[in-house]
């Protein structure tokens, strides 16, 4: 496949670009700092500005098969990157006729009344917004993945997917988790909230209902 | 009836509740300083704070025939206050049983490709987002009003509705159209864009297809 993954040079996403190269397709990795990106003969760099218009991220992206959403500003520019932006990128999508967005989210973003981290109030609504839009404003066949708190340990290949006490998520379980995903049909239309746990993920990810 | 009004001591909503005294309805102030309030035995002033939760939210405005959504942060506070303050008010709203939802927007909100002001970026996103969700996210009967530039010269009473060279609306014009509206089920479901014009009110309001 060809795949674009927006926001492709930070820590997830290097850890699934590097994966969906090893599964044998050709990235496009937009990038504020594309020279950043993973260096393969699969990775074809492009400089992303979320800030770009509707037409100009459609030209930027072209045809592709799959649309990953992992950029975010940091809290720098949360209204214009993580949340209209990601709106105009699946403006982008729908206009190029590309039909699957799989969107890395953050734990609850539908659910505010669970949202218990003040600090995170403002990044929270941004995902939110983002995440609602996805939803009920495109006909875009999405996924919306919601990890809990990422961590720099090594990835286990297990995850759980939905409620628990744990809290964290190493940073490779969730790119192994984006990287499997477009081989199940099973989570189109799905939010799926994860976390460490004790089940490979290709079994979680079968199971999903 | 009964009204609330969400940012009732706003240059717009002080001219608002003055019209909607006049008309004899009764209004509940909602405002940061509600001590700023219009003094008046019609007027209730109550402490809104949209970091509130929607369950508190929802126990301030009680039982209303209709609410008015004139808050804002001027910048300081959009996604907290601008963008997400609105949504809480809707689902309070909702909650409550009030049907009848009225917002002061801002210019072609829902219409990004035509956002010319670089420095009101941040602020026509929040709209974009708080106007997208009362639309597609709500069953309220709503209705959006989108005033050009907002002046403070005299009202004269008249407006035109939807496209002219015209880039600037009397406050008291606007205020005069937002205490109006309710009269008019015409105006139910629809997003209004107004400024200065040759049209009576009413005669306008009535014109609405």
């Amino acid at each position: 496949m060809k795949i674009f993954v927006a926001g492709s040079t930070g820590r997830v996403a290097t850890e699934l670009v590097n994966r969906l190269i090893k599964q044998g397709h050709d990235v496009i990795g937009g990038a504020r700092h594309p020279e950043n990106n993973v260096k393969s003969p699969q990775v074809t760099p492009v400089k992303l500005d979320l800030h770009a218009s509707v037409a100009e991220l459609s030209a930027l992206i072209g045809k592709v098969d799959l649309i990953y959403f992992t950029a975010g500003s940091r809290g720098k520019d949360l209204l214009q990157t993580d949340a209209f932006g990601a709106v105009k990128l699946m403006q982008a999508a729908e206009k190029n006729g590309i039909d699957r967005f799989i969107m890395l989210s953050s734990l609850n973003s539908l659910e505010p009344e669970k949202w218990n981290q003040p600090g995170l109030t403002d990044y929270n609504i941004a995902k939110f917004f983002a995440d609602n839009y996805l939803i009920h404003q495109t006909k875009l066949n999405y996924t919306i993945l919601q990890p809990v708190n990422l961590t720099e340990e090594a990835g286990t290949g297990k995850v759980t997917f939905g409620d628990s006490a744990v809290t964290t998520n190493p940073i490779p379980d969730v790119a192994a988790v984006l990287a499997e995903l477009p081989q199940y049909p099973n989570t189109a239309r799905k939010v799926i909230i994860m976390r460490a746990g004790d089940q490979p993920i290709a079994t979680a990810l079968q199971a999903l209902a």
